[in-house]
């Protein structure tokens, strides 16, 4: 039995119309291609990829901050209510195969340290290139490919 | 947009002939009614609830207390590897609308009393009568119906 | 180097005044023999048994749902605001040798399944009996006794 | 009723002895301060850290990842045995009324992450620059003194 790749995508949790645009495009790509989009359930690029990858048929999965299941986007399709506030960042992180980051701050940050530590591969679209290990990507379609290429072997 | 009902089922990590039966079934009468099946995602009654539902063509979760998503069991679609240990009883209990308690131990006991302190309606099946507060169904179609029953208006 | 005995003491969040007395009882032979006083750092019996142990010159540390220090009652010496919510009752548990646990409820019965699973001696005070494994006491001074004895071999 | 300020020190989990040697000071003038000294318990700095501030008469707390109490350096006072592995780098960070991050990897840069995140003061020394909202210091003596500066009103 195979399961499908498990992408975690994170970024800011508002965005403006062209970082929403971008994450929805990575939330298409990752459905397209078959994979399951894992992020933290809210909004701006949780959303956006959330509802990107909905609109393309694929599955979503929230894991939220909070213990209420209610505080999902509209377009999460798992959800995670965890109640353990930051701490979740480490299970966004985590259950991903491949992480993507778009443009974010601190909470972004952390799931990329985590991501990197626990031998996860990162891709940063439009950001990250400064923090060692992470490979830039200028757009959407090429950052799902490399997250594929990469995840390829490893299941 | 309505998501599907999820419902956690918990129990022993390991099985008899017998349990692992009645977990199969519930985890086959939450797929066959649309519900995602969530689990701790490990063997006994995860393994064989997971398995029913998987084998009916239902979608099934696996919050593991390790860090490595290899650890699930081969009928877990969705993986969240958690690495926070017995805390992730607490996720799998607030993960679900409902949560189904089949036989166990201590572990059980402590998402059964995490369930009902964060007001899920908690059915046993054959099991944890004594503690206040669990409704008791004698087998799994029972149980399930009882489930979906008590969660349907609350989406 | 030998460090002081860590007991944990669960119990009911709010308390009438027969069991804010014997939680501070329980609180004060704590620090009087020496050990360290361990619990979720809120109010009712959590905050009796702080008072009890910091007024006999004891140390006490409050391991809190929330992420704000100033949630912790004021008999608490070392906090740890976790954020975790209610899996931070899984770090109270494991943080004591020993787990004192006074009439509580579905909280308190998380914490007792947690400390019994991970191989913690659990002594009731007036209460919980009726779980398999807890070892009962009448009073404040025999349970900590107890409590001392059973943790004395380990560290 | 005040309590003494608390102090997270974090930092590489393996030390040369310039960094051992750095870490130690950091530990010895947070105790000389009054502080209590709050890390995650086990190596390199995480030990000289203890090492410096135990020896000088403070209190330390170490906040594991691992369930077991003996992973914990010689030099923990108080132990807390989360079991929630890269987790409890989120509670050392809010565990901190203010956090001085020594040289390190991933792990630390997590920590940086969340405590700026949730408004704690970050002190860098000799290290963590290129993060914005890091102040850096050039010793121990100054960063603890820097730390007891930021901290000083608001508790």
């Amino acid at each position: 039995m195979k399961r499908p790749l498990q992408i975690s995508v994170v970024g800011a949790g508002s965005a403006d119309s062209n970082l929403y645009k971008l994450a929805k495009e990575v939330g298409e790509q990752i459905a397209l291609r078959g994979g399951v989009l894992v992020c933290g359930g809210l909004g701006g690029v949780m959303e956006a990829a959330c509802r990107g990858a909905s609109e393309a048929g694929g599955l979503t999965v929230g894991i939220l901050p909070g213990p209420e299941a209610k505080e999902a986007n509209p377009w999460v399709g798992v959800i995670i209510p965890t109640g353990i506030g930051h701490a979740r960042n480490v299970l966004v992180a985590q259950s991903g195969d491949v992480v993507i980051a778009l443009p974010g701050e601190r909470g972004t940050m952390s799931e990329i340290a985590i991501a990197l530590k626990t031998g996860r591969p990162v891709i940063g679209v439009r950001a990250w290139g400064d923090i060692e290990g992470v490979e830039v990507e200028v757009d959407a379609k090429n950052a799902v490919a490399k997250a594929f290429e990469f995840a390829g072997g490893e299941r």
